[in-house]
């Protein structure tokens, strides 16, 4: 039994803190929004993100960093990746000092930082842990059998949070491949928005098996010229999310894709979320990190052209598919 | 233009046989039952497989095999695994001398040949092409973008069946890994029916993100042990086909195990089916093969459970997703 912090308090963050409290751990939730939380505590549920579940007595709602932070052992980042920053900026100076987590799957815009480059920065701590994998908020507060990874260079740290973590329904393997893992956390939502419009405009499951195959080759690509293993693509952070957050209805960023691929607009798609689609952010941040790194990256170009220029995603869809074909490598 | 013999008038036979002859190619479509084949010829329509699609002129029908095959500069097998043998061993009593294509995706039962095999003993052949990948006969018969790989150990007729069948919404890469592309495609529906059953139990997305990768880690490691390379399986004929088919609603494979998951018998769903579901031959000789090369086939050992040893469905998948996590690989 631990003492556990959990910073942010979406979906995923109240989704972790009641299945943490379920692995019988004294857990602090907490979040900015200072109405919000004081309606989820005075409910004892978080309407907004996940209605119907309640929130267990060992939970504790905090609307201040530093009690939720006193004395506990694991720190869990658990806001849209462009917040990580400010929030890990302020929870260092509130004196967090146990083992953080990051489970924001995002590149940050502008630096094109990692997020474990970020606490790294932040927290002065350069041996974070990232939790990735297929985990959809939905489905783990629905006790869905997950599987996900615990990813660290301090394998002692890993291990302690893949213990911390792990329960019957959600099965937590350590790796040590951090860099991989947060590539394919955050390319994926990339690729996903790919298969949406996919969907959107009507294209089959032969489009998106195809589509995904070369979506996590470039992935892979990208991952690997930073000093990724190849192989970290083919399991759980790659792979394995990559199919859940690209074929399903609780996707955020496939929906964003599917609505664009019907005719709508960015803007009006965006208006209409109450959560952040990270594969927005990304996309432009991995476009700038592939031209860096000198890596083609075909999906996420013609991602960032539909968004951002205007471009037709059906001419974007069409022109990937339909290349002068060669040998399959 | 080239004259192209397809053997096989299901629903990949006959899609074939139209896409070929939009492709300019004369083409004989040959079918063993004279019945359902002077239907198709009066009607020209397959109606029973693929209803409201036309048959094209250049799409000759034949109950015979010797005017099908003869001239033919490419002979098509779109027969099922199982058939594969009597069909080309016919075909060579009856002159077939064009380039074989296997679009069949199996094992033998009792052999455990791949389809390659097969045709070589048969047809006195050691390089056929194997033409794969996420294609579903009825989206490549509605014009959906389709990318397929050809592969053989020779390199011209790759390219030659490579440019017969390559057009704009069904592109066609070459591959020289024949072993990877037969294990991938009849590995595939093995995965395809846990993953059915992991829909008929209700489990989520989580859960077949996870159980795909696995699944495409233990196809690989079976390939391997035979001789493929590890990249073909993260290519068209790996990853790609297995996406399209585990979460596809048009998949018979994944459709037997969302029943049996349901709580169906095997027998009454097998007797409820009009198309052969390949994976259910495919499961018992993946298992045997696997024995034979050592190589751990923990999904495939529990779909033969499933499928013939009576166990629970839920049961099975649940030992799948709960075993004690360690590191990842």
């Amino acid at each position: 039994m631990s003492r556990i912090a959990v910073l942010g308090a979406g979906s995923w963050g109240t989704t972790l803190a009641i299945h943490l409290a379920a692995n019988r751990h004294q857990v602090a939730l907490w979040g900015r929004d200072r109405n919000e939380i004081g309606r989820i505590d005075a409910t004892r549920e978080n309407a907004k993100f996940l209605p119907g579940i309640p929130l267990p007595e060992q939970v504790k709602v905090r609307a201040e960093l530093e009690p939720a932070i006193e004395g506990a052992e694991i720190v869990v980042y658990a806001v849209p990746s462009q917040a990580i920053r400010e929030i890990s900026s302020r929870a260092s100076a509130a004196g967090a000092s146990g083992i953080p987590v990051c489970v924001a799957k995002g590149l940050e815009h502008g630096t094109l930082a990692r997020m474990s480059e970020v606490l790294a920065a932040t927290l002065q701590d350069r041996h974070s842990v990232v939790l990735t994998g297929p985990s959809h908020a939905e489905e783990v507060s629905r006790g869905i059998p997950t599987s996900v990874v615990s990813a660290s260079d301090d394998a002692a740290r890993a291990e302690t949070v893949q213990a911390a973590f792990n329960s019957a329904r959600f099965r937590v393997y350590t790796n040590d491949d951090v860099i991989g893992c947060e590539i394919g956390g955050a390319l994926k939502n990339v690729i996903a928005i790919a298969a949406g419009v996919c969907d959107g405009i009507g294209f089959g499951d032969n489009t998106k098996g195809a589509l995904l195959t070369r979506g996590l080759a470039e992935i892979a690509r990208l991952g690997v010229s930073l000093g990724a293993r190849r192989e970290t693509f083919f399991g759980l952070a790659g792979m394995g999310d990559l199919i859940a957050t690209a074929m399903s209805r609780h996707s955020r960023n496939r929906a964003v894709g599917e609505r664009l691929g019907r005719g709508e607009t960015l803007d009006h798609v965006l208006a209409s979320m109450t959560m952040v689609a990270e594969g927005v952010h990304t996309a432009r941040a991995a476009r700038d990190m592939g031209r860096r790194q000198g890596v083609e990256l075909p999906i996420t170009d013609q991602v960032c052209a539909v968004l951002f220029e205007g471009r037709a995603p059906r001419e974007a869809l069409q022109s990937l598919m339909t290349r002068d074909p060669k040998r399959e490598d």
